[in-house]
């Protein structure tokens, strides 16, 4: 029998760019053995893994979603087995919407350590620079391009249900970065408006959004809509998120309704010159 | 008429204690003519503002909740007024669960700029250190000692329908630092369940939660137990907080499995020591 060391897993979250890291996550990379990272589930609203491999002074190791999900990390446990302190780094918060937690569930079963470094995930930021209270959101999904008429239903029944309790909806965009595909706010949006006219029904089209793009970097945008005419506004800055508003409350409307009247209906508010 | 000059007003999350806070963060409170701060709406898990203060070289100011709610949060719209470039930053991130979107609404409307510096929020890190998927995340609740039984039906009106969809509930746990009062897990607990007795409904005694109590500390802990059981253990370390479980995911259940098999009913994961 193979004489197994145990090691130290570190699931480390990077925040939305790099400027967004944490002291902890910067310390905790610059101290373990090997660093690995990805970036499927994610990508940097600005910058990239240079400025981090920078600020920490190492290098990194690039996994992709085969690496990780296929081949069960076998990278990440050969060296763990071996007793080193290994980190895996992802852009936003790596645990509240990745499949990460089975890699820290297997690592903690083996008998190795396991610590996560939390990170600032796009799900507070995006309510955050909207103006709305986590108090008052429903539900966040993966929007993605639906398979079948079911799937499609499924998405749309989730999202309906919520907004009937007067709740708000996140939607986080289907990103596929190793074949370059990243889904945007209009295509979202014209995806909801087809399977609405499909279910029949009329609400969705007026139903006020915001389309949020690239948040945490310096042109990030904001753009405040109905759902009908944020499926026309093309915006390029990735990565791209929609918050769908149930019934907003009063300082949530407020909120919005100057950031309206003073930028018009997109703004940016991460550069000091806005 | 008096002249007004443009200020710039910052709002700046610090995260759950000062090893969170980002560079960004950093950056923006040296860069800032005077920095406001407030304790009000949460404390961190470890450390204290001081750290803060040194990290960036400056000595903060600290408002209270009547400086800000009640007197409109008149020091820092005067100092804007006069052009100045100012911080108000808080634990945690700032934007998701207070009040302080007023004040931003009202610096933008007065045609101040405004910029808000997202931190790491209590409710992703609480799912990440529990194992729990945002995409099952019902609703996130200030849970209040109730004033009146209509108050309390509410409360569990909402627990219960988030439940039964399957959905988790996150409550974060009332705290007033003026008073020096904050609610801790087996005290939220006995209210659920003294509410639940009065209404007749057995399911909530039984319902696993997990107890989280200062999250982002070296010392924080993770226990995981019955609402019942979670009522007779009594832990110090604040700020806390409580995941009560919908239907687990089966990735969720391991996790939480694989933990509760190898250390136990609770556990800590943020020091390296575990």
């Amino acid at each position: 029998m193979l004489s197994m060391k145990k090691g130290h897993l570190y699931i480390v979250g990077l925040g939305l760019s790099p400027s967004m890291v944490s002291m902890l996550a910067i310390e905790t990379l610059r101290s373990c053995d090997h660093v690995f990272y990805e970036e499927y589930t994610s990508i940097p609203s600005e910058g990239s893994i240079k400025d981090i491999e920078i600020l920490t002074g190492k290098g990194f190791e690039k996994l992709s979603r085969r690496d990780l999900e296929d081949l069960s990390a076998i990278e990440i446990f050969t060296r763990l087995d071996k007793g080193e302190k290994i980190c895996l780094a992802s852009w936003g918060d790596p645990l509240t919407a990745t499949t990460h937690i089975y890699i820290a569930s297997e690592a903690v079963r083996r008998g190795h350590g396991y610590t996560y470094i939390p990170g600032i995930s796009i799900a507070t930021t995006a309510l955050g620079f909207s103006g709305l209270m986590i108090y008052r959101l429903g539900r966040v999904m993966t929007m993605v391009r639906p398979r079948s008429s079911e799937e499609a239903g499924e998405i749309y029944g989730k999202i309906r249900r919520t907004l009937d309790q007067g709740m708000h909806v996140l939607l986080l965009l289907e990103m596929d970065v190793e074949k370059g595909y990243y889904m945007k706010i209009h295509e979202a949006c014209e995806i909801l408006l087809k399977i609405s006219k499909d279910l029949g029904d009329k609400d969705l089209e007026g139903r006020k959004a915001l389309g949020l793009a690239g948040l945490g970097s310096r042109s990030q945008k904001i753009c405040y809509a109905s759902i009908k005419d944020l499926s026309k506004i093309v915006i390029e800055k990735l990565p791209q998120s929609i918050l769908i508003l149930g019934q907003p409350y009063f300082t949530e409307q407020e909120y919005i309704e100057s950031m309206v009247k003073r930028y018009g209906s997109c703004w940016s508010l991460l550069s000091s010159e806005t």
